[in-house]
């Protein structure tokens, strides 16, 4: 299923490193793909939107 | 020896990790001190100035 989310606070390509990775440890068959301009965060898992959303928050991004 | 470095481009504290790792993987004994705002990156290191730029530059952030 596919999620996207609002995230402010992704800077710079470890920003996205970092968001990627907090997805991927929900579920680890996550795809991700970031824009970071855009602050959007697309992610296609069978994880629950909020798992995924607290997940990316825990690394200290907001999620609008 | 200290050395100050003013760098472009730290965004984060995923960026200052990266400039202190890059610092340290040519001298594992290097301190480092970073004012991201102020651009500021100050290395107390036996390693040369050249050597220590590089590594930063290398990083892909601007040494002015």
């Amino acid at each position: 299923m596919q999620h996207v989310f609002t995230v402010q606070g992704m800077t710079c390509g470890h920003c996205e490193r970092a968001v990627t990775q907090a997805v991927q440890g929900v579920d680890d068959q996550a795809q991700v793909k970031i824009d970071r301009a855009a602050q959007r965060v697309e992610v296609d898992s069978s994880a629950s939107r909020e798992a995924l959303g607290a997940a990316i928050a825990e690394e200290g991004y907001k999620v609008a």
